[in-house]
């Protein structure tokens, strides 16, 4: 853990419930300790930092050692003493409180809404599909999943003046990506048409799906996580010269300004008290629910 | 197939034993025809080519079709209808004769033995790995696999002013690798070292070692391929952000050029004659062996 000096205190307004938070609590990973690392609250103590007590904020959620080659190079994320806000080493935001580095925390503009603003970190890892795979205009891109994330990834490529596909299991998820051409699994777009593929389904078929869809030489951004091992045809990946490319958190800046133009509050499934933490949890794992959100 | 309008015929020399050529013998991509895709030989008909009868020449494997847009961008290593000598639809070197299209040969220079010639294809294969991974110098490369492929791939780098570290199993073939740092598996450098694994041991084993051994945000490059498939950890790419690129078939004439500076000849084991020929696979396939040449 990192020093506690610079850490500021935020008064937690509302927090998502990210798939991520459901595997932490069939213990993935190996957490310990408060989970949740979607938030939007007020600052309680601004900690050293130029926010002040009262002010409206969202926080990066990796928190660097602030010493090392990587965070030097202001990009914590990969910092190897880092904590994660609710994830690695560090209480999470299903809380009344956090702390985060006061260096961490992000204003948000009055514009924003608190239900928008709860969106920027998914936002921001949907946003990293770009920084770790920038697309030409034009690109043909397709996204696997139509889960939140999937769902985020395709607006946010739209968003960029891409014109992705994606493609998913059920209509009523694909109709909430507003102007994007999407496709139910048993009506998908031809094998070996797609220069980029995200894959964000979750499920290790998805890999296989999204692997078939790529043209020789294209590159597949693996944004989901699975429990375990996946398998994987490495001749295809050889002999179509493929490119595997992973990809986890996004910068919060590019997120805050794309908001007004992504409409997630259609992805919102359910408000529910923060007292009544672990029914969201279970609900949050149903089948058909998008995002809930926990309130105070 | 290609119209044979074009095609020009070779008498082989000398042909070299691959990896892929006892895949192909076991089965694998139900190839049926003759196999042998690495040679240098003689022009008996130059098919309406440049290159005049009685010329030295290699040729490039990969056969395209000629109007697609990959063959239209001079690159038919991916054309969807090519043809691969001894691979895929064509016969190959293991025979007194074989053709190609009259575009894909290569003058061999007088300076260049025919040892060192049939070491062409695998040399441009190793190659490859930079056209697929460019590097800066001063990168942090390790090679994974001490058989022909990775002890080529070792060279190759050094030879473009890389310091690679070659890791593998045996002392005696990691000592070919001249002028290269090499380590035996039970003393490898540790894990999260390295900023590019090129993995080439044909092992599903191998895939493990090499993606333990890359920081985060590192690449690997797989250039060998496994029967069947091969499970990795998605988790450790997604949140390291690895990147995984497949590389196969390299371009000639860089290879060529890079010959002066390789040993190659090191790495020639047994040669056998071409009557000799089932023998001489069972013994490319025995431990210890590296290059069987075939003679005629």
């Amino acid at each position: 853990m990192p020093d506690a000096a610079g850490e500021a205190v935020v008064r937690v307004t509302l927090s998502g419930v990210c798939n991520t938070d459901l595997e932490l609590a069939r213990g993935y990973a190996g957490f310990r300790g408060t989970i949740g690392h979607e938030f939007v609250g007020v600052v309680e103590d601004p900690g050293g930092g130029p926010i002040a007590r009262g002010e409206r904020v969202v926080g990066e959620i990796n928190a660097g050692c602030g010493d090392c080659a990587r965070c030097r190079r202001s990009d914590p994320r990969h910092c190897p003493n880092r904590t994660v806000l609710g994830i690695v080493g560090r209480d999470g935001a299903h809380a009344d409180l956090l702390r985060l580095p006061a260096r961490n925390l992000v204003r948000v503009p009055d514009a924003v809404t608190d239900v928008q603003a709860v969106f920027v970190e998914p936002l921001a890892a949907a946003w990293g599909v770009l920084e770790r795979c920038p697309m030409a205009l034009g690109t043909k891109v397709a996204v696997v999943g139509d889960g939140k994330l999937g769902l985020l990834c395709a607006m946010v490529l739209r968003a960029q003046g891409l014109a992705p596909v994606l493609i998913g299991k059920h209509a009523s998820k694909l109709a909430l990506a507003r102007g994007v051409e999407t496709f139910t699994l048993d009506a998908r777009p031809a094998d070996r048409s797609f220069d980029v593929v995200v894959e964000a389904t979750g499920a290790p078929a998805g890999l296989e799906l999204a692997t078939a869809l790529l043209v020789p030489q294209g590159k597949l951004v693996l944004k989901s996580t699975f429990h375990g091992l996946a398998s994987f045809d490495t001749a295809r990946v050889v002999v179509d010269e493929l490119q595997i490319i992973g990809s986890r958190c996004g910068r919060f800046a590019p997120a805050l300004e794309l908001l007004p133009q992504i409409d997630v509050e259609a992805l919102v499934s359910e408000v529910v008290p923060l007292e009544r933490g672990v029914d969201a949890l279970q609900r949050a794992a149903a089948p058909g629910v998008l995002k809930v959100l926990l309130s105070r």
